[in-house]
């Protein structure tokens, strides 16, 4: 399985149910509502790699679940990443002037709506996972638990608490486990919550939810890694634009051939992980594999 | 029953379930994040007259319910008040220096930690909800319920709708109808949600929930009418500090005695709204009547 054959017929479900619930959200409310939506489609459609749905899907697929059946809880994941990249890129954070090769939210549409762009998709993600109540496989508490590790995972314990550490580090002075924590936070928070959504929406095990739970961590800190890594390379620059403002970067912290040598370690200790769950964690191990190799 | 009779000790014990909530949180998360709970405390602690929670507490009692039992959502609702104050505060959005007499939340802790406390404060609010899992009268479906409401209602077709029509309007040649679908959402939405929510989370009956709905339409209007008479009468703004930005307001499409007028009549509305519901409505009419004659 190569990670392009498995993603691609996987991401246009995504991007069509992201498609076809949007449309359906827009026709549902007042024409007045329009532009709100118009400037959170545009960044929901910024051509992004859909990377974290990619993992719900893959790690429902691990537990044996229909695609189908995790795609609300995916996309609620999507639309936090979408906001948390919104409002990441405006000038008093980021200060960001293109994303993906486009203006970022605030160019386009200015300030205040970017704001509440994002404000507006943080908020329906948590609409969308009642979706899911539609679907007599999960019962109504596990549903809320998954809730719950979404608010976690996105909360004070998580992405934001992450980006605030980022944004008022105010040095570049760090320490590798400064430089850590704030990765594990920042980016790997929510890929761990990816890995884990699926598990708690059956209410698995804890001996399952510990192998993925392992693999979900190695990832979300290899992935920033290797963004990094191609950060130092220039690769993503060229499609992000100048930074203005210096980050914690591992590259502050590790030689390249460092960083080289623990994202390896890592994507091979995310594998082994799974090694119990067999040929149903193809997938995942196919994500990990991606992640070791990207130059994008 | 007197409004201040009854919100007095009610105030105080939605006020030490906030305070000994964060406590607990701070308690339980990395110090790293302590700058980031001490931004959102600063503007839950803002002094605010805690109307929304209040609402809940008062609707609980509408239906018999124990007022602990709804704390949680109570304060849910009251996270993201807060956290539409601090982002509607920014430069960007209403540009305003203070808030009931302090610095507004980015004067205090600069923009870029305003806006993720803001963040926060809403992703939080989701997680207090599922406190709600621990008692057992509340069944899983109808917390989900609930927070479904919390999203439509704090959503892009309730408040943060409501705030993207008042930050991008434009000009103030509004019409009537223009202003009123503005603070519908704007300022109503929240406070429907807040005497909806309840109701919701015991699962009630729809005759139950048409009368609720009916009071808490006509209190939320009521108070954006009370709020643009204060802030006519430049009492509200004394506290707020004077408005850079022009905002659309009922004062610009009625004549003072016209808005007079209009409280009144959606206080009597209300107040009727809730006859069939007995004593146990007082604390609703009580609120009601408090915005009838508010002074601050």
């Amino acid at each position: 399985m190569t990670f392009e054959s498995y993603s691609e017929p996987r991401v246009k479900r995504i991007n069509d149910f992201l498609d076809s619930n949007l449309l359906k959200f827009r026709g549902s409310v007042s024409q007045r509502f329009a532009p709100l939506i118009s400037a959170m489609q545009y960044s929901l459609e910024g051509g992004g790699k859909r990377l974290r749905p990619l993992m719900v899907v893959a790690a429902a697929e691990c537990l044996g679940l229909p695609i189908d059946d995790v795609l609300p809880a995916a996309c609620a994941i999507e639309y936090i990443h979408t906001y948390s990249l919104v409002h990441d890129d405006l000038p008093a954070l980021d200060d960001d002037d293109t994303r993906r090769g486009k203006p970022s939210n605030h160019k386009k549409f200015g300030e205040a709506v970017a704001i509440l762009a994002g404000d507006a998709l943080l908020t329906e993600a948590f609409g969308l996972m009642h979706q899911l109540t539609e679907n007599k496989r999960f019962n109504a508490l596990n549903i809320l638990n998954a809730t719950e590790l979404l608010s976690t995972f996105a909360g004070v314990r998580g992405m934001v608490g992450g980006q605030l550490l980022d944004v008022t580090s105010g040095n570049l002075n760090y320490s590798l486990p400064e430089v850590e924590f704030i990765h594990i936070h920042k980016t790997g928070a929510m890929i761990l919550a990816s890995v884990l959504m699926p598990a708690r929406l059956i209410g698995a095990e804890e001996p399952r939810i510990k192998n993925l739970r392992r693999y979900g961590e190695a990832v979300g800190l290899a992935f920033q890694i290797s963004d990094d890594i191609l950060d130092s390379e220039a690769t993503l620059r060229y499609s992000r634009g100048p930074r203005k403002k210096p980050k914690p970067s591992y590259t502050q912290v590790m030689s390249p051939a460092e960083m080289k040598q623990k994202l390896n370690s890592l994507i091979d200790n995310a594998t082994q992980a799974l090694a119990e769950e067999g040929q149903k964690a193809e997938p995942l191990v196919a994500i990990a594999e991606f992640i070791r190799t990207r130059r994008h």
